[in-house]
């Protein structure tokens, strides 16, 4: 599926989670050179990184995955990255302790870094901000904003040839479940969990579970996940 | 120097190269809680970040300084990270082997999540575009743009309470050599060579020791440090 070498590059983030996985098969489906990017961070879930290799091996894209290590441990305040801090089960509409500060940010300054290296004129990032957690960095103004930031402080950006392309910020996890399914999506090989259980399964209370079990209901679909407790 | 805890924090990017310590010490003397940030990106010229323990000792910064290591040897074209290409000895007016791609883009959004970490306001670097060597993202309108970004897509940023200061875009290499005279600096601890001998001797041809030579000779001064061949 990834084989013919006059298809246009394209880097894809990918963790494996829900959304990175829909995303993927999207752009694949676009007839993109796809190079998936999946970092690790030190996050409590890097479960979802082990499970997204399967993921890969179905498309064949295992032999192009890019995996950049980069320790945010400093980033001390965030419950996703500090074992001594619970992950919050409920969403208080502010920005949540799992916010990992500027790390949208990082992650496509990285991964423009690897786009100029490989000439990829295309990044895709699965963020979505309608039913996002309150992460302001999943938001169409923060992409747009840094496309420009490219434009000014790129050798690519300069020739107008290196992109962000951020398809689902204003879908809802129902439509991107939708959308997937429509993909062939297999979803029981992704994992969302933000807080899993030392097997991997997946908690069914963190934001991240709520968003998914809500949006497989919203799309009258049953989650082929299986949960600790289920909402 | 750094005692005051009712001080406003600022982290200063620094490398112990001749900009960056001059910002250092001119940050100082405004009067801010200086958190020095140094990178350790797989550069050739890692000798300056030695060097760079001496002047922050000097200014009693040893003790606040962050080290990050991040392993950019994936931008395999760029000739200050890949031991296989030769750093080039003149400048040929385009973007140069030794741009690192979005270097500054990748050092700048970290330092936002540790500003985020540590509460702190100001992050400080010492990009100039007038000497510079045509890198993109040493340029007035890169750093405006990151700025809006910041504003658009972290937490501390929606508040408008973080901010990138780069005071010296405007600056000649003669002008910060003449700031810096006037602050104290001791430029024979700093350390500008893209290409050190294996004893840290500066090479006196490369892009950087050019500049930062013809600047001493635009300010009437001489250079304290030793070069191995000098213009």
């Amino acid at each position: 599926m990834n084989k013919n070498p006059d298809k246009k590059k394209a880097i894809v983030l990918f963790s494996g989670g829900l959304d990175s996985t829909t995303l993927l098969v999207y752009v694949l489906d676009q007839g993109y050179n796809v190079c998936p990017l999946t970092f690790l961070y030190g996050q409590k879930h890097s479960v979802e990184v082990e499970r997204s290799k399967n993921i890969l091996k179905k498309y064949d894209l295992l032999p192009s995955q890019i995996t950049f290590n980069i320790d945010l441990s400093f980033f001390k305040n965030c419950s996703l990255i500090n074992t001594l801090l619970e992950v919050p089960t409920s969403n208080k509409n502010e920005i949540p302790s799992t916010y990992v500060p500027s790390r949208n940010l990082i992650f496509l300054s990285i991964a423009s870094g690897l786009a100029e290296t490989i000439n990829a004129e295309k990044i895709f990032i699965g963020v979505n901000s309608v039913d996002y957690s309150g992460y302001p960095d999943c938001r169409r103004e923060f992409i747009d904003s840094f496309n420009k930031t490219l434009n000014a402080g790129t050798k690519q950006g300069l020739k107008n040839k290196l992109h962000v392309e951020a398809p689902f910020t204003e879908m809802s996890k129902k439509e991107i479940i939708e959308l997937g399914v429509t993909l062939n999506v297999d979803y029981s090989m992704t994992h969302s969990c933000y807080n899993p259980s030392k097997e991997g399964s997946a908690c069914g209370n963190c934001d991240s579970c709520r968003l998914r079990l809500t949006g497989f209901k919203q799309a009258n679909l049953k989650d082929p996940l299986d949960y600790i407790s289920n909402l």
